[in-house]
């Protein structure tokens, strides 16, 4: 093929990038069994478990993060062997936008302990990921964490698609079919799949303004010398995601149930930030007890959607 | 020593059972790095990781559960090595009441994914069990689920200790650290520890009801004919627990959305179930979606509270 152009392709829906979230692959499995049941759509969906063997094992993953594994460096390493790079490479060589069965836009379907209700995590500023977003948003009105800039959390899966996005649902234990969750999942995946197959028909009709909460950093729990936790995320802010944090609110309960304030690290404003992901199990291991942002609204781009529609342009109906 | 005499014992309070539960192993952590922040307590106390080698895992377990290893039949069976089995025994050689540093009394801290609130679990019919959580119920209004007779769910650690139960809070999710949960599991410990002094004391008070959940039976989730999951917990029943269900009430949810209403099993009456574990991230495994238990009032016998005094006499004070 000649570089540059774009060949037509499909949606690809993952379920399970993380072993240990189960819903969405439970919807998937349903849809296997009985495809009257899958999602109305309008165009050809390919449906992938992410990383069934992390699934089997009912483990978030077995040697690496595989939503940290999609480097272009790391996956161009002949080195790096991992079972979650090879499973990288081969999702990419199956269903990537230059694979045996090409796709053109990713949507990654996850959960989170969590209070993040039904919501969505956008990485970097492409125009046809935002116009996806939007029209989103305008559908239900989604909160939106835009994930960009932090060199500390790379390699997901859905950049290495031309469009994509995650759809985050919670809160929901690891390990926990929930059937709030299961429904959430489906509503927002078909919401997206019909703003995809607008964006197939032509142009596309957004909202004027996109509402975000920009990625800032993260924060970890308050720490002992040794490293060990000396407190908790504080009860007045669990559970409480995208909800204002201003200085001198609750942050952490320290272990002798003292309050530790919020106090914007160096660098930041006093201006409210707004925290998302508080108390996610899996980010304890990466030394995340909660990640801040700013909420902000952005004037909708003629633009986006014009990237999205001619992206879209080339999505496969369903035969 | 003789046999049937009883030792001088302490208590063991014992968290980090089950390795993806954190929240009873953080409050140990704290106590060990600074006593003076032990929960009150009038005897002497030795406080346990359960199993240490999970919880650096971050799983429930790593070969079997720890929570069903301590059969008397699997504990005496050389032929069991099982890292989980190897833990069981080195606690009862360490800690059981004929250990090296005995303990007469096992609080066995859990948490749960299911809506249990602060709870208790009570295996068999022991009159110092049952002393021990009249008296909890009398001070804190615990529900009380008595687990029993049940062949497909046995070798808990508790048995092993001549007075022990488990001290159940939920919901939080697997790998969760959550305020109100710490909370919870503090106060349900401070109040057993204030029990088992009382009763150290001398003649105990209990109030003259007890009223329990006792065990019926558990419910798997509906199944197509190879096995795999054909519906979920109904969104009318998750978060429900200890609330009574009855014939026709909405049980599963099949997943092309109908509606799987509760019919009593073979062999039990039309009378209403009270659910306990709806939902409970490790019980998939076991085939478990919900257990079913009836609720009963039980006068409470003058017996029980002289058994756990007769034992209780014999605790450590506090040094």
């Amino acid at each position: 093929m000649v570089a540059g152009v774009i060949r037509a392709g499909k949606v690809l829906v993952v379920a399970g990038t993380h072993g240990n979230e189960l819903n969405a692959p439970r919807l998937i499995d349903a849809w296997r069994r009985d495809p009257s049941h899958r999602p109305d759509s309008d165009l050809a969906l390919v449906l992938a478990i992410g990383n069934p063997e992390a699934r089997s094992a009912g483990r978030r993953y077995l040697e690496r993060d595989l939503n940290r594994s999609f480097d272009r460096t790391r996956l161009a390493d002949a080195s790096a062997q991992e079972l979650e790079t090879l499973r990288a490479r081969e999702l990419l060589a199956a269903h990537g936008s230059e694979g045996s069965d090409p796709c053109l836009v990713a949507l990654d379907l996850h959960s989170t302990t969590a209070s993040m209700g039904n919501s969505l995590v956008v990485y970097g500023q492409r125009p046809a990921d935002l116009a996806l977003a939007a029209g989103l948003q305008g559908r239900l009105g989604l909160p939106i964490y835009l994930h960009e800039a932090d060199a500390a959390q790379t390699g997901y899966l859905v950049e290495r698609w031309p469009c994509g996005l995650v759809i985050e649902v919670g809160p929901v234990p690891q390990g926990v079919v929930h059937p709030t969750v299961l429904l959430q999942t489906r509503l927002a995946l078909e919401s997206a799949l019909e703003v995809l197959a607008e964006a197939h028909r032509g142009p596309l009709r957004l909202p004027r303004e996109l509402v975000l909460h920009h990625h800032l950093g993260s924060l970890d729990l308050p720490r002992h010398e040794d490293g060990a936790p000396r407190g908790v995320i504080h009860p007045l802010i669990q559970g409480r995601d995208w909800q204002p944090l201003r200085p001198g609110d609750p942050l952490f309960l320290g272990e002798t149930g003292e309050t530790l304030v919020y106090e914007p690290p160096i660098g930041l404003s006093r201006e409210p930030v707004w925290p998302v992901f508080i108390n996610e199990a899996a980010y304890g291991e990466k030394g995340i007890a909660l990640s801040l942002s700013r909420r902000r609204s952005w004037p909708v781009q003629r633009s986006w959607g014009e990237a999205l529609s001619e992206l879209a342009a080339t999505l496969i109906p369903e035969p």
